[in-house]
């Protein structure tokens, strides 16, 4: 027989703590404070596999249940001597959801349950106060109403506001027991009106209508969008938690209240926490009263004028103080606790694990590790990767006004205001005059660059978490909202419109590239601060981890943001983006209009020097560490100018008529550029531009060296192999640069011809791939592209409805796609090691900064991630657990 | 020790005809020929395995060759009582290339090598005319010169000019044996000059001179482009032949010939072929003399007034009679023979399977089978599938002279002449007056199919075989040359130009789909007849096969074609052809345009009378054979206007502003429209369309059903799947569609719902997506691309590169390529069949009407391939032939 209901109590519990799936993060917590002997009012939890048995079997409950409810139901009134619906000592209950993780306000809640016409009376003489005990019943049966019998909120509001009307009263707490009498009356009829029978007074049936609404909360609209945004599986279920009631609102010798054991925004060791005398929990939620703080020294830090419960409620407090040190030595970590005070006693009704920020985050686990209570790895393993972000960027202040214009994707992270720009150039002559400008385009191209480096943010209309816009942007660490669908920007009136309200260029907006946010006007932001507890955990993460964590990185800026977040290499060097500068885009046009060879030559030798300097600055900056550098990628016409004055400019600088120009630019029109002539087939088909930069990569290795004496070493890449046979054409063309060039300087430099991995047959072929390159890099950004068939930037007119409907769990350009993508990184993974077993083997896609793709990486067994220099930190948390994770299931396996 | 040399002559050979790969074509035919007793001067072949050392050891030769070339050499010696460079009796030898597979003309060849200052006396006496003697002697310098030692042609040819003008003679015949010595001492001045060595005396040198020659053409340009025409690989290697010389030109009892054992052009069984009398070999190939025939009725069919063969040589006729007998009772196969008579002697100098039309060899096939000679497996393997393509298109008088403009690819077979437009509306309209109009365009799209159906041929300047224009002309059956690079159109002055001709609409040009060719003017054409032997043979093909042959066919046009050629149902179904007929561009727009789902309802139930009635006269058409409709696959903007009027038109029948149509368009413009809102996405993102499409389908099938009482099996296809739970939603939307129109008529259609596998993820998951799926249909042009990351309307820039360069050995968007895109089927194939052993699998890419693509199908064990109608016939041969070689790799193994 299946155990579908735990109980807990005074003296023991069935669960655990350890049982969270099963009882929920709610019902673990209070059968663990049961076992910890401290005081929590007896209950019993009916398991989330009732919930999953509920909605597989056409919303009915496993045949065994009633019993073993009527049995959880008879212990609690053993254990507190009351009965269910007894007109004496009636025993009242409250009904809870409780999910794995906490899905705060999702789901629905009865309290009072077990009052009715008769037991109402046995609590009014238990509790000595008529008045409560109405008003617990008005209460009662509104909660119910509202919640069992889908009665409308208002339907009961405006029975008091009449009663009020009809007896001059105003607030609720002037209503006398008979005035709550006569509404209890009236909530009745209510009831019978619009449900067409009375309402029940059998606690029983209560409580069966409260279990099934309960259950059926977990498919409300509002929980499935929560757990669609929090990545929550449907099957998962919630527990029902069936626990006595206790009353914070009987008296001045009762209080309801939240404590956090240490402070949640600063992590300092100090129990922090609020509560309401004579009060039930829902009076805290609603806020209209002010409460009051725990300790003197809570009390004086916020300025409060209210006494503090250390000083109304001593023996209480002191009893809290007991509660916290049982829960941390027992728990490890910070809690967050709810309480109820009844005639001066305490009750725990619940404790987890609390929500921190990732400074407090930081500051309890570095803590706990001192106090020695956690080691190291439970210290790193506790820290949220992704949350570091918040330390790394500006943030907006929290207790700023916003007014919100649209919502896009946050697509980097950070906040930025600034006037709103709708060109690079303008955003470039804006910033030039020290102005905070917010760059905003339809979509980014690599022409852009300029103006993006010098705005404070960008905001785009079209594209996606990866579009041009958002990867640069995350590069650069500059906030970034991609992809705002309901903007629409028009160029030629310089104006962009979200619904009714347009905003002009020139006009300041504030985008959060942290939640998606473009608001109007200015909002203040917090500059982060990197404290000691964020280097000390660092430090022990690396310490733990094997695989490598380089950064994708190709200015010197770049580089050295790079190196100061401890990236250990670059992964990535794309050098096409070192010909969108204002010297490069002369020359490199010139190589597009080139009618032959010898043309192309001649641009090219402009080329070569500034190639070989910025070489030779990112050697030096990254000196002892690997530089792996990335040939020409990109197709031709991404060069290409767009406006006429742009185009009169570059057939001025290539000595071509405009017409011509503009043929060419025809010409390299593509259908599909992302499958175009672009990376590797550029090289092949025109080997004169390879040979210039492994000439620059070359020279600036032999010059670095003869500076430094070692330590330059450099990878070269070649990108969208698809054949052997294209890696060996142009690794030999290196090969006899390289030799050329050290020969001459008579310097020998060590490097590396290895291949990006980024379409679906070099994955194939790895094995024969493997004879020829000395290391992959797997370039998932366009190897999820070609294997699922899918246009980064053209994904976001239909990713919105493919992730609701659940076809796509995740983005699959932000968390690597295991079955698909993944398969064909393992295959390319075991085949190109097996023809070379020491195959180097790294990422350098969006995914490398990703937690969920670095686990993946791990257990693949990739030797490095790269990422942007800003998800630098995140990604060396990420390895490192990952490889703690790898340990335990090696343990386990 | 490795045999290099192999002997043959009188009494028997060494080689085998079997030991064609090793002795090359020509040396292989020679050996057999000996061996079968038939007269061949003695000689020696030097096995294809000298030519790869040689290329593999920086051109030397492997150590022990020297001794068994002077064997060999002996071995002629002792055969004919002659000696290398004797003053009496010398031996004179032709040293000439033989490769596997013959390459006309591509490689080099020495006659008449062993003379010199001293044998050309021995030869003078032996032949009793030393004219003759100094004759050759001058023709071996001169090309030896040529070949050997690399001097121009010219240098010679002066010379002999020279002296005709000095002399006063004008014919070569009119010279005598004083003036060619003059001419030869003239000739060795030249060598001595250019070379500044003298020319060679010793005969050892000159044979080590002209073998290493022979080698050396291998890799020739013109060598190495004719092999990657005819896809041959590099590595076959040549064979050099060293041969006694025998001499057609001693005097009026000699001659020289060639031979066909049977009609080549008809297959008719008759002796077919001219000789030359008192002539050598390279006097047929110079064409300066007309050849005489060789039987009487050859003379009289090709109305000669030259005496045949018969008439003057009847004793060598008898003898050629003989030959042909033993070669055709031996080789069971039409030969191509080539013949020297000496003094009425009959010498074989060359067998070897000949060359034939297509309409000649299925003839002969058919005859050999009704002769006994062969059995009907033999004769079906013996067509070339690609062949059948000459008899079911028109072609080129072959007599015609033409001016040829350009080349481009030889996208769809067959040859057309018509007025060139430049618009599918121009080519429409002339074609509605009754004007015959070849479309010419930069490429073609969707919207140009009705005039692409209007023209009698396509041109296009960009894209490659699988273009739209390609696919769509295939399809139609239209001859269609595309991606012609050289050719530049502009639309707005209506012209188009070749370097420096220019062609203005309205003027008539030739295209041939078969060459690629475009002419000037009108070039006649003769039109295919399908004779019985067709019947014949492809009956027999189709009673040898397993795999079916389905179409590629949405128009009743395109369906009865298929049906005529044999199709075994339709394979792909594109129901967006169907949406850009006029009566139904209108309602698609209005969908495109429409806010909500309601409009677009609005749109779609004006189109779904038509689709259902599209679909019921394609199940009436191939009543009793399956047809696989698949939903919606483009991406709406391909159904936009492009022109000021269009958009008008457009604007007003969606009653919408230009601007506000112009601004949809914009919104729909995608970076990479292959990998974008297309496919199964639109069904999912507007169900409502793939609703109207299964709606139009169930109701055409119970409709045709109900006339017919069944025969109707519908297969309906879910297009750019990458995930199992696309296809679980819409599967479960067509079953309820089904389902409901099913019950609402009373009449079961049993029908399938399956999925394209065209998306390198669904080929991962094909495990799990089999659970859903009732049938897979490779979509492998969209495999391809996503598999290599290539666009097949961009390759065209690279693709030549890369197979000059040996990256791609064929356009894998031609032949499907086995390593990387062919694994991801066989992947697919095993994991889907893993989960529904029954799993229907077809392919409807480009590649299920490519023979060398077919074979792979057959491998991997596919149920059926689908082409374009006018491929059909060519598939069922092809699909034959791979059931054959199956079998035989299943008896070998």
């Amino acid at each position: 027989m299946t155990k579908w209901v735990h109980t807990f109590g005074r003296g023991g519990a069935e669960g655990r703590a350890e049982m969270r799936n099963l009882l929920g993060g709610k019902g673990a917590g209070l059968a663990e404070m049961c076992t910890l002997g401290l005081p929590v009012p007896p209950g019993f939890t009916i398991s989330t596999e009732v919930c999953t048995w509920f909605y597989e079997n056409g919303k009915t409950y496993p045949p065994d249940l009633e019993d073993q409810v009527a049995t959880g139901l008879k212990s609690i009134e053993r254990a507190l001597g009351a009965r269910f619906g007894d007109a004496d000592n009636p025993l009242l209950v409250s009904v809870r959801s409780g999910a794995r993780v906490s899905m705060p306000g999702m789901m629905d809640t009865v309290l009072n349950l077990g009052l009715n016409d008769n037991s109402v009376e046995g609590l009014s003489r238990r509790s000595g106060d008529e008045r409560f005990a109405y008003d617990s019943y008005r209460r009662f049966i509104q909660m119910y109403g509202q919640v069992v019998l889908g009665i409308e909120h208002h339907q009961f509001e405006d029975l008091i506001e009449n009663h009020k009307l009809d007896t001059g009263l105003t607030l609720d707490t002037e209503l006398s027991a008979e005035d709550w009498k006569i509404i209890v009356n009236g909530f009745k009829d209510v009831v019978l009106q619009e449900r067409g029978h009375p309402f029940p007074q059998q606690p029983r049936e209560q409580l069966w209508g409260a279990i099934g609404a309960v259950l059926g909360s977990w498919m409300n609209p509002r929980a499935v969008t929560y757990r669609r945004l929090h990545e929550i599986p449907a099957d998962w279920g919630t527990a029902v938690n069936v626990q006595a009631m206790v009353f914070g609102n009987m008296g001045q010798d009762c209080a309801t209240g939240v404590a956090f054991t240490r402070d949640p925004s600063t992590g300092k060791n100090e129990l922090y926490g609020e509560f309401l005398v004579n009060a039930q929990g829902e009076d805290v939620v609603a806020g209209i009263r002010t409460p009051q703080h725990l300790t003197i020294a809570g009390k004086e830090a916020n300025k409060s004028t209210l006494p503090a419960m250390e000083e109304v409620m001593p023996a209480v407090l002191q009893e809290l103080r007991r509660v916290r040190q049982v829960l941390e030595d027992h728990y490890r970590d910070m809690q967050d606790i709810e309480f109820t005070v009844q005639r001066g006693k305490l009750w725990m009704l619940q404790t987890r694990s609390g929500k921190r920020t990732a400074q407090a985050a930081l500051k309890i686990a570095v803590s706990l590790v001192e106090e020695g209570v956690i080691d190291r790895q439970e210290a790193v393993r506790r820290i949220e990767p992704a949350s570091l972000d918040q330390l790394l960027h500006p943030t907006l202040d929290p207790r700023a006004k916003t007014t919100i214009l649209t919502r896009g994707l946050p697509a980097s992270p950070g906040a930025a205001s600034g006037k709103v720009v709708f060109s690079a150039e303008e955003a470039e002559s804006l910033a030039a005059h020290g102005e905070a400008v917010i760059l905003a385009r339809v979509e980014t191209s690599p022409e852009d660059i300029h103006g993006m480096h010098a705005a404070k943010g960008i905001l785009t209309t079209r594209g996606g978490m990866t579009s041009h816009a958002a990867v640069v942007a995350r590069g650069m660490g500059r906030p970034c909202v991609a992809g705002a669908g309901d903007l629409h920007i028009d160029y030629t009136t310089r104006k962009m419109t979200a619904r009714a309200t347009h905003i002009t260029a020139g006009e300041v907006i504030t985008i959060d590239g942290s939640t998606g946010e473009v608001m109007l006007g200015e909002v203040p932001t917090i500059q982060p601060k990197l404290s000691g507890d964020f280097a000390t955990l660092m430090g022990w993460a690396d310490g733990l981890r094997r695989m490598k964590v380089r950064a994708n990185a190709e200015t010197p800026l770049d580089a050295r943001t790079a190196r100061r977040f401890g990236a250990e290499g670059i992964g990535l060097c794309r050098t096409e983006h070192m010909f969108f500068e204002a010297d490069r885009i002369g020359p490199i046009r010139r190589v597009i209009m080139a009618d032959d060879e010898r043309g192309r030559r001649a641009g090219l030798a402009e080329l070569l020097p500034m190639q070989r300097q910025d070489f030779a600055e990112l050697f030096r900056i990254m000196r002892g560490l690997p530089v792996t550098i990335r040939l020409l990628d990109p197709p031709f016409h991404e060069f290409l100018p767009k406006t006429d004055a742009e185009f009169e400019e570059m057939a001025r600088l290539t000595e071509r008529s405009v017409a011509q120009v503009r043929q060419r630019a025809h010409a390299l029109i593509e259908t599909n550029p992302m499958l175009g002539h672009r990376g590797c087939r550029l090289g092949i088909t025109y080997p004169e531009i390879y040979e210039m930069q492994a000439m620059a990569i070359f020279e600036a290795a032999v010059l670095v060296t003869k500076e430094n004496g070692a330590g330059v070493e450099p990878e070269i890449m070649l990108p969208l192999i698809a054949t052997k046979k294209e890696l060996d054409i142009l690794k030999a063309m290196i090969d006899r640069v390289g030799k050329s060039v050290m020969e001459h300087a008579g310097v020998t430099v060590p490097y590396l011809v290895g291949t990006m991995i980024e379409l679906p047959r070099a994955a194939l072929r790895a094995e024969e791939i493997a004879a020829t390159a000395d290391f992959f890099s797997f370039g998932t950004n366009d190897l999820t592209q070609t294997v699922f068939g899918l246009s980064r930037d053209d994904a976001a007119s239909f990713l919105g409805a493919y992730q609701r409907l659940g076809i796509f769990e995740r983005d699959p350009f932000v968390t690597l796609d295991p079955a698909g993508v993944g398969e064909l990184v393992r295959i390319a993974v075991e085949r190109g090691r097996a023809a070379r077993p020491g195959l180097k083997l790294g990422i350098c896609g969006e995914h490398g900064g990703d937690p969920a793709s670095i686990r993946f990486c791990q257990e693949v067994g990739l030797d490095y991630v790269s990422c942007s220099p800003y998800r630098v930190p995140i990604a060396r948390l990420a390895v490192a657990q990952a490889a703690l994770a790898g340990e335990c299931q090696d343990a386990t396996a």
